[in-house]
C-alpha cells in the first residue's frame, strides 16, 4: 500500500484545518483602537493554534519520510491524530465566544494532550509496521520530549480553572519547545 | 487518462469533507458542566461521521489502488460518491439543531444508504473498465458486507421514527464492521 | 515549468468550491415533511452546480492533460476560470435566500458564461502555447459545444426575468450537453 | 527532506484561502439594482485579494521550483508567509462589515506588508540553503520590485485614514506591478 496517499491526504486534512481557523475569528465592530483590543487573546489563541498545527504538520512529515509501510493500524492512528487536530478550530471559536475562561483553556489542554495521545499511538504503528532496527523505533527509545509536553499539557489544564493566562503561556512554552523540527529523525541513528 | 488525478481530486473532497463538519458543531455557551451535556449528541454523531468518512477514504484508497483504467463511467460514479459524501455536513448540522430526532436521523441513513449504492456503482464502473480476471471483480463476487450494511441502514431509517437512539447504535455498529480496511483487496484473489 | 502543480492547484481550489457550497445550504427546521418542500429549490440548484464543477474539473483534467508547457497566459487564464467557479457557492447561497427569483438566476447565468469565456481563454492560452498540431488546436476548431451552451447560457438570463424556472431547466439542459467527458481530447485527431 | 511535500501543503493551504474568502461575500438581499451597489466595494476588494493571493501562487511556486533544499528555516519562513495569506478572508469579512473606511483598509496594507516581509524572509531561508551561485541569490540581487511594492504599501497605510479609496488604488496599482510571473526566475541568471 503506497504511503503517498496517506501523505497527501494527511497534507490536505491540515491544510484545511490550519486555514479554516481564521474562519472563526471575528472582526472588530467598531473603528477605534479600543474596540480591537478584546480581539488580541483570540489571536493570540489563532497564533498558538496554528503554530501547534504546523508544528504537527514537519513532525508528521519527518516521520512518515522514514517510514516505509502502511499498515491499517497506522491508518486508523493517523485518523485518530487528524480527529484531534480538527477540534483546534472549535477551540478557537469556544476562546472567541468565551474569553480565556477556565473551561474553553482547559479543553484546549485536552485536544492537544488527545493530539499528543494520537501521535504517539501514530509513532507505534509505524514502528510495529516497520519492524527491528527501523529510524523510527530509534527515535522512540528517547520520547523524553514527548512525556514532558505532555505533563506540561496536564498541568496546564489543571491551573487553568485558576490561572488561565499562566495556561496560555504553559502552552507558549511547550509550542516553542517542538518549534524546531524533529531532529532525531535528521541525526543518523547511531 | 492517469489515475493519479482521480486520487487527487477524490482525496482533496473527501479531506474537505472530514473537516469542515467541525465548522457545524457549536461550541457549549455556559461555563458549567450542564453547559456541555446537551452537546454530548452532536459530538457523538460528529465522530460517527468522521468514522464513515474515513472508511470511505480507506475502501476508496484500496479499490482505486487495484483498478488501471478510469472511463466517464468511473469519474460521475466517483462523483455521485462524493456528492453522497459532502451531505455528511448538512446531516451533523441538521442533528446539531433538531437533536437526536426522527428526521434527521433517517436522513443520516439515507445519505449512508445513497453513498453505499454510489460505492457499488462505483465497483461496478471499475469493474467494467477492468475487464475479466482483475482484483475488484474477485471482490465484488463476494459482496456480503456492501448488503449487509445496506440493510443495516434502511432497518435504521425504519427505527427511527420509533427509537431514534436505536438507529444511532445501528450506524455505530455498522461502522463498526467496516473499520478494518477491506481485506478482500489486500489478500491475493485465489 | 511543470504543469504537475497547476494541476495540483487547480484540483485542490475546485476540490474545495464542490464542498464548501454544502456549507450554503440551510437544515429544515420544522420536523414534518411540508418543512422539508422549501429546501426543493436550493437542493437542486446544489445539484446542478455540483455537477457543473464536476464537468469542468472533468474537462480540465483532459484538456490540461494534453498540454506540455505552462505559459504566464496559462496561468491567468487559468486562476480566471477558478475565480469564476469560485462564485459558484455564492449563487447557491443567493437562491436560498431568495428562491428562484430573476436576479439570482439571471446571476447564475452570467456566472456560467464567464466561466465558459475563461475557459475558452484558457483554451486559447494552451493553444499559444502549444503551438501547430497540437491536440488542442484541433480540438479548438470545432467549438460548437462552447458556443452553443453560451448561447444557451444568454437566453436563460434574459429568460429569467419571465420565467426563471425555465431558465433553471436550461441551465440543466446544458449541463446535460457536457456531462460526457470532452470525446475531442480521447477520439484520434484525424 | 522532500520539497515535494512543501509543495504540496503550499499549494492546499492557498488554494484554500483563496476558496473561502467567497464564504465572507454577502448576497444582495433585495431584487432591485440599487440593492447590488453597496456590494461593489467587497467584490472589488475581492477580486484584488484574489489576485494578490494569485499572485503569492505563481511567485512561490516559481521560487521554489528553483530550490533543492528544504531546511527548518525554509519550513517556518513557509509558516509564517501561510500565516499571513491566511490573513486575507478575515480582511474581506471587516471590509464586508465596515466598508472602506480606514482601520479594514489600513490592516489591508499591514497583511500585505506583513506577507512581503514574511516572503523576504523565505527568500533568505532558501536562499542560505542554496548556498553560493544559486538562481534564488542571483534574483535577490535586484530586489527592486519587492521593496517599492512594500514602500507602496506603507503609503496606502498611512493614506486610509484619509483617502480609503487612495489606498485601495495603490493596492491595485502594487497587483499590477506583480501580475507578471516572476521574469527574474525564468530568464537565464547571467
Amino acid at each position: 500500500m503506497p504511503k503517498s496517499r496517506l501523505e497527501a491526504f494527511s497534507d490536505g486534512v491540515i491544510a484545511i484545518i490550519i486555514t479554516i481557523m481564521v474562519l472563526e475569528l471575528k472582526v472588530p465592530h467598531g473603528t477605534s483602537w479600543q474596540d480591537l483590543r478584546p480581539l488580541f487573546p483570540v489571536f493570540i489563541s489563532y497564533v498558538i493554534s496554528f503554530t501547534f498545527i504546523a508544528i504537527y504538520w514537519n513532525n508528521h512529515h519527518h516521520m512518515v519520510d522514514s517510514a516505509h509501510r502502511v499498515t491499517g493500524w497506522v491508518l486508523w492512528a493517523n485518523h485518530a491524530l487528524l480527529f484531534c487536530l480538527t477540534l483546534f478550530p472549535l477551540m478557537i471559536r469556544w476562546i472567541d465566544e468565551a474569553g480565556v475562561t477556565p473551561w474553553p483553556v482547559a479543553s484546549f489542554g485536552v485536544v492537544l494532550s488527545l493530539a499528543s495521545l494520537a501521535y504517539r499511538a501514530l509513532q507505534f504503528a509505524l514502528s510495529a509496521a516497520e519492524g527491528e532496527g527501523s529510524r523510527i523505533r530509534e527515535v522512540m527509545r528517547r520520547p523524553l520530549k514527548e512525556y514532558s509536553s505532555l505533563a506540561l499539557y496536564i498541568l496546564a489544564i489543571v491551573l487553568a480553572f485558576f490561572q488561565p493566562y499562566l495556561s496560555v503561556a504553559i502552552y507558549v512554552f511547550a509550542a516553542a519547545l517542538w518549534i524546531i523540527p524533529d531532529r532525531r529523525f535528521v541525526r543518523p541513528a547511531t
